[in-house]
C-alpha cells in the first residue's frame, strides 16, 4: 500500500469523456489498495474564459486602462478548478469508487496574500489523511487555497502542479504523479531531435534547469517545492489506456521520476539540451565599472517586468569601464530599450548594442560537476559545424550558449548527439 | 439614507455589457447615499451547462441511471454565482465604487444540509453591515451558503430571490429590489390581456397566490420569507435605463412593491388574475368514505413526486362513498394512474376517470374577505360566455376555476374585465 497523488492538467479533463479516462487511472491506483488524492485544473480554455472576462469586466468604459482587483480575480478564475473537482467526484462515484472534492478553503490551503500569484504557507493534511483511513478518495481542486483575508487566492498560471506537490508533502505521500499530454522529460525536444531519448529518472536540480530553459512539462515552482521537500515525483501521460501493462507499477510506471540525485545510481554526465528561442541581446559598452553599477541596471528593468536571463560582465582592461552584455525576450527590447535610455545619466555608458533573433542552447547534468572538458567538448563541436558562439554562461550543472537563431535546430542536434544522448 | 439589498437575475447578467448595466443600477443607489448589497444569479445559460455537466459526470457508462452526490453538484453549480459575484465587483470598481465580492461561505449564510434545496438557518450580518459602515458594496453570490458540513450547499433553483430577501432580513435593509425582465406585477398575463395594469402594490398573501399560480415573477420561498420578515420588496425591470427619471425614487421606484397588507390603504376587492395551463383532472368515483382515505390517496402520490393541486371532495350521499377529484400538472397523468392502481386494494374505489388539457383560473385579492358575492360574479360571468365550470376551491382571498383549456384566454379576459381590474 502506497500512497499518491495524482495531478492532472487542463487538457485531460477537457470534457466529461477525458474526465471518465482520468477517472480510471484513478480508479485503477484505488483498486490497488493505494490512498490515493487527486489534484486537477480547469478544463482546458475554462481559465482563459474566465480571465477575459475579468479583463473585460474590469476595463472602464472607453478605456483601455485595465487593472483589476486580485482577490476577485482569484474569486471568478479559481472556479474552474472547482467545477472540475465536483465533476472527477461525481464520474467516481458512478464508477463506484469512494470520493469527495475539496477546495481549497475547506482543507485547508493556507496561502500569503499575494492574490493572484500566492504562495503557499500551510496545508492541513490531517482532514485528508484521515479520510484515506476511511477509503475515501480526496479530489482536490487546484491551483488555490485560501488567504488570510479568508478569500479565494490562487498560485498563479500553472499552479496546479504546485499543488499537487505541496499535498504530497502535507500527507507525506510516496510519490506525487503529475499526469500531463507529454509522457516524460526528454533528452531534448522530440520535434527538432527524433532521437531524443525519455529520461527513466532526472534529479531535481536537474529538472529546474530544464523547465526554466523551455522544456515546459512542470512549473518550475512545483519543481523547487518537489526538491524542499523531497517530494518523488512522476511525469507521465494521462492519454494512456489507463488499465495497460505496467501503468499501475508502484516502483517503475512509464515515465519519468524526478528525484533526489542520490536515487539516481548510474549518472550521465549530460541528461539534456535544452534550447529557448526568440532571446534578444543587449550589450552596453563602456560602463563605468564601478560598485553598484549592475543593481543600477537590472534594478530598473526588474521594475519594468522585463525577465532578464543570461549576463555576461567581462573583467574591464584597465578597471574604468566594462562591457555588460544581456540576454531578454524578444518581445521586450523595445521596453528595455527605453528603460536603459531613462537610466543612462545614473549608470554612465557610452552606447547600446542589441540584436534579436538569437537562440539559447543548454546543456544540463549533475555529471559535470565531476567531469572535466564538458563545455570543451560542447565549443568545440558547434565550431565543427560553424556556429558562431555570441556568449557563454555556466552553472555547476549548467553550460548556456548564446547562438544565432537559425542554428537552433543544428546546435540541439549537435549537442544531442555529441554526449551520446541519442544511444541508449 | 437608506440600506437596500438589489437582486439580479441571470437575464440581468447574462455578458459584461450587461452587467454593466447592472452596476449602473447599483452606482445610482450608491451615489443617492444608500447602503447596497448586491446579490447575483449565473449570467443566463450557466447553470444549465453545469447541471448537464452534472448528469453527464453522474451517468455510469453504458447506463441511463442518473443520481449523483448533491454536496457535488452544488461544489459545480454554484460556480456560476462565484463568478458573476467577482465580475460585478470588479465592474464596479472599473466605475469607481468600492465593492467586493461574497460567497456564502465567507458572510457565512448557513444552511441545513439537505444540498440541491437547502434551507437557510442563519445569516450572519454582522461583517456586511461593518462593511456597509465602510461605505463598501457587498456583493453576493446568490442561491448559496454552506452547510453544517462545511460544504457549499445551493437553495434550488430560483434561490438567489430567497438569498436576497434573507440577507434583506438580516441586515434590516429597508428594502429588497428585485430586478427582473419584467417591471413589475400586473393584475394579468398581459400577452392575454393586454389591459393588464401593473399593481402599485400587492400584499404577501396575495403574491403567493399569483406566484405558485403562474405568474412566475418571484420564487414562493422567498415571498413567504419576505412575509414572515416583513421585507418590502420591490419587483422592477434591469433593463430600463438606470438613470431614468425616478429610477431613484427612494419611496416609490417603478415597480410593484410587495408588502404587508397595512400599508395597501385602497384595497381592492380583486388584486389579480393567475392561470395554470396544462392541468389535468383525475377523479375516483366511489371511494369508501371513512378516516384516512385522503391520506390513503395523497400520501403515495406525494412520495412519487407529483404535485397535486386542487382537490375536491363533496360529501357522500348515503355516508358510505365518496367522489374524490383532484388535478395534477397533465405530465404527470400516467405516472399518478400507476401510483393509484398500486394502491387499489387499500384505498378501496370502483373507478378511476381522467381528463387532461384542463385549466385552472384564479381569482385573487384581499379584498375578498370583507367582501361577499366575488364568487358568483366569477360564475356568472363565465357561464355568460359559455365556459363550463369543471371544478371550484376557494380559499380565504382566492378562488380558483377548473375549465377546459381551449377557453383559458377567454376566461381571464373575462375575470380580469368584470373585476374592472382594466380600468385604472
Amino acid at each position: 500500500m502506497a500512497r499518491i497523488v495524482m495531478k492532472f492538467g487542463g487538457t485531460s479533463v477537457a470534457d466529461i469523456a477525458r474526465i471518465r479516462n482520468v477517472a480510471r487511472h484513478v480508479k485503477r491506483e484505488v483498486e490497488a489498495g493505494h490512498e490515493v488524492a487527486v489534484v486537477v485544473s480547469a478544463m482546458s480554455g475554462k481559465t482563459n474564459e474566465l480571465v477575459g472576462w475579468v479583463k473585460d469586466a474590469s476595463k472602464a468604459e472607453g478605456s483601455n486602462f485595465n487593472i483589476y482587483d486580485a482577490r476577485e480575480y482569484d474569486t471568478v478564475v479559481a472556479s474552474g478548478e472547482q467545477v472540475t473537482s465536483g465533476l472527477l467526484a461525481l464520474v467516481l462515484q458512478s464508477m463506484g469508487v469512494h470520493a469527495r472534492s475539496w477546495q481549497g478553503w475547506q482543507i485547508p490551503i493556507r496561502t500569503d496574500n499575494a492574490h493572484g500569484a500566492a504562495r503557499i504557507a500551510d496545508i492541513d493534511g490531517s482532514f485528508l489523511v484521515q479520510r484515506f483511513g476511511e477509503g475515501q478518495v480526496a479530489v482536490i481542486a487546484g491551483f488555490q487555497g485560501i488567504g488570510p483575508d479568508n478569500r479565494i487566492a490562487t498560485l498563479g498560471r500553472g499552479g496546479s502542479d504546485t499543488s499537487a506537490v505541496a499535498i504530497a508533502a502535507a500527507v507525506k505521500a510516496d510519490r506525487c504523479d503529475i499526469y500531463t499530454d507529454v509522457d516524460g522529460v526528454y533528452t531534448t525536444d522530440p520535434r527538432i531531435e527524433p532521437k531524443a531519448r525519455r529520461l527513466a529518472r532526472i534529479s531535481f536540480e536537474e529538472m529546474l534547469e530544464m523547465a526554466s530553459l523551455g522544456a515546459k512539462v512542470l512549473q518550475v515552482r512545483s519543481v523547487e517545492l518537489a526538491m524542499v521537500h523531497k517530494v518523488r515525483t512522476f511525469v507521465r501521460s494521462s492519454f494512456e489506456d489507463p488499465d495497460a501493462p505496467g501503468m499501475g507499477d508502484i516502483d517503475n510506471p512509464p515515465g519519468t521520476l524526478i528525484c533526489d540525485e542520490d536515487e539516481i545510481v548510474e549518472q550521465q554526465v549530460v541528461t539534456g539540451i535544452a534550447y529557448a528561442k526568440d532571446e534578444a541581446q543587449i550589450s552596453l559598452r563602456r560602463v563605468s565599472d564601478r560598485p553598484g553599477v549592475a543593481a543600477g541596471i537590472f534594478g530598473p528593468l526588474a521594475e519594468a517586468g522585463i525577465n532578464v536571463d543570461m549576463i555576461v560582465q567581462n573583467i574591464s582592461e584597465d578597471g574604468s569601464f566594462t562591457d555588460m552584455t544581456f540576454t531578454v525576450p524578444s518581445a521586450d527590447v523595445g521596453k528595455s530599450l527605453s528603460v536603459l535610455e531613462k537610466v543612462k545619466e545614473t549608470i554612465g555608458y557610452d552606447a547600446v548594442q542589441h540584436d534579436d533573433g538569437m537562440s539559447k542552447v543548454s546543456v544540463i547534468g549533475i555529471g559535470m560537476r565531476s567531469h572535466a572538458g564538458v563545455a570543451a567538448t560542447a565549443f568545440k563541436a558547434l565550431s565543427e559545424k560553424g556556429i558562431n558562439i555570441r556568449a557563454i554562461t555556466t552553472s555547476e550543472i549548467k553550460i548556456s550558449i548564446l547562438i544565432d537563431g537559425p542554428y537552433t535546430e543544428l546546435a540541439v542536434r549537435t549537442l544531442h548527439s555529441v554526449y551520446g544522448l541519442d544511444k541508449q
